[in-house]
């Protein structure tokens, strides 16, 4: 029998009651599922948890073969010493798929000008033919699962489609750029970015006064990744100058964001409440489940955290 | 030396002047163009032309081996009695291209509930989790060229699609339907129906108060078709019992939609300007040049118009 604990905010447990014994039983894994605080620390096997639950002090789970996260972004985590096994982060499929929809439906929105006709008070006839999505260049920074698999949705949507990544790469369909020096060539003149790196002190503030100013005037910044990877002070200055049309945020520093923060009033700006990024229960519950026998079988885990990179 | 007139309002020779002349002598065609009045109507080997240009009555280009049309809709032509040689419509794969974005962006912007975040004056933090496309039905009503693209383009995109078309058609990854009895198996619990079929007397008010009462309560309407697929008043009163959520409306009876309409003060209804399916001249003219060298061979022009069937 494999004990597992469960740890995470008020109400979360009530979304996985209904489906993470059901995938346990599914893989092919006998295992029972306690509550932080219902087993004894050194009795648990696997930790299944988001970074803001009650386990903070990982000390005690001397046996714990792998510490599960619920969460793809595992930045408040990587730093934790006490947690010293195995670290996997999310790796949803389902997750996969909401944020490439939310990406391609706001890539969308922006390239074919939909505000235009979404908000018109004064019902203007407002024709106006949009550049075909081959004219388009979108440039996604990261190239991990979640910016790979946009950048190929993207590709197959027909835009002409950049990738970058500190380490190389190379999709199909994508011209893929890596390390400092390819960033200002997958930037340069770029209409529509899309930002999906970890969260790291190295990519805190990629976005910053100098790297907007490599984008073509009038682009369009999506940031479904993180709100480090944004200077904010110089997206809006970005946003006065012209230099970009509109950014739609997903993420930030604050979370919700702060009824105060300039963004909500520029006009400039969209703000989404984290969304793009949600993870689906029925499938997260099968992830978790494969990875716990993957980590039986003697299997590498799916999502394992490299803690020296942070992500 | 082969003889074309061009007919169209005034302004559209200025955006095929630059493009048309190159793409007959690629396709390989000695020919010369003039405007409408500038050359002996029994002289013309072929007629270039718009619904709403000059010529109107074609009794005296008694040469002209084909007329071919600059709009994909023919309904203002079809009647046409004096129109008695071979009619084409356009056929431009960049238009198709042009009316694939338009669908799958207005399909991803309902699907996602991108409005709600688009228009939030007070600045709420409003999370909510899309259900993935799969579990979304969207039906495209018409199968022919750009129904069909469309149709296929949602189903690469995830979504659950269903089409219908007068006579049966295949599509890998959509459920056909066809017939009248068809309609309401393609409309029934749909959540998202795009009109593509075209305006002929049948067609008319395809959606109204029965059909509308088939699909998914909080629906959304797209038509980038023709105005007279929708009776306005039914769907205006679907929009007031909450059958459906919202209606983008591309193509109207009356265009550009009057000022005085109800649609443009209704906040259940977005207007966009007959910009779904816009002809691009430099693609549209290697469409035209491409059917004159057809007909130079004898082969079949693409978009041929049956005229009994009006489209």
């Amino acid at each position: 029998m494999i004990q597992l604990v469960f740890s995470a905010p008020d109400g979360v447990w009530d979304e996985y009651a209904p489906v993470l014994p059901g995938a346990l039983a599914e893989a092919g894994l006998e295992a029972q599922i306690a509550q932080a605080g219902e087993v004894a620390p050194e009795a648990v096997d696997y930790i299944v948890f988001a970074p803001s639950g009650p386990i903070a002090d990982f000390t005690p789970y001397t046996r714990a073969r792998a510490a599960l996260s619920l969460w793809a972004g595992v930045e408040q985590i990587v730093g934790n010493e006490t947690l010293t096994m195995p670290l996997a982060r999310m790796v949803d499929p389902k997750m996969t798929e909401g944020m490439v929809q939310w990406v391609l439906g706001h890539t969308m929105r922006h390239h074919l000008g939909l505000d235009a006709h979404i908000v018109n008070p004064e019902g203007e006839w407002r024709f106006f033919v949009p550049p075909l999505p081959e004219d388009r260049v979108v440039t996604v920074l990261g190239l991990g699962a979640l910016g790979a698999a946009c950048a190929r949705a993207l590709a197959g949507a027909g835009f002409a489609v950049r990738g970058w990544s500190r380490g190389a790469k190379e999709i199909e369909g994508v011209a893929c750029f890596s390390g400092d020096a390819g960033l200002r060539d997958a930037l340069n003149g770029a209409q529509i970015i899309v930002t999906l790196l970890p969260a790291t002190p190295a990519t805190e503030n990629t976005l910053n006064t100098e790297t907007l100013g490599w984008l073509a005037q009038g682009s369009f910044v999506l940031n479904p990744g993180r709100g480090t990877l944004i200077d904010d002070a110089a997206l809006l200055k970005a946003l006065k100058s012209g230099r970009l049309a509109h950014a739609t945020l997903d993420t930030f520093r604050d979370e919700p964001l702060p009824r105060d923060h300039p963004f909500w009033a520029n006009p400039g700006v969209t703000v989404t409440a984290h969304t793009a990024s949600a993870t689906r229960p029925a499938s997260a519950a099968q992830s978790i489940a494969q990875n716990i026998r993957r980590a039986e079988a003697g299997e590498g885990l799916v999502g394992l955290v490299d803690r020296a990179a942070g992500y």
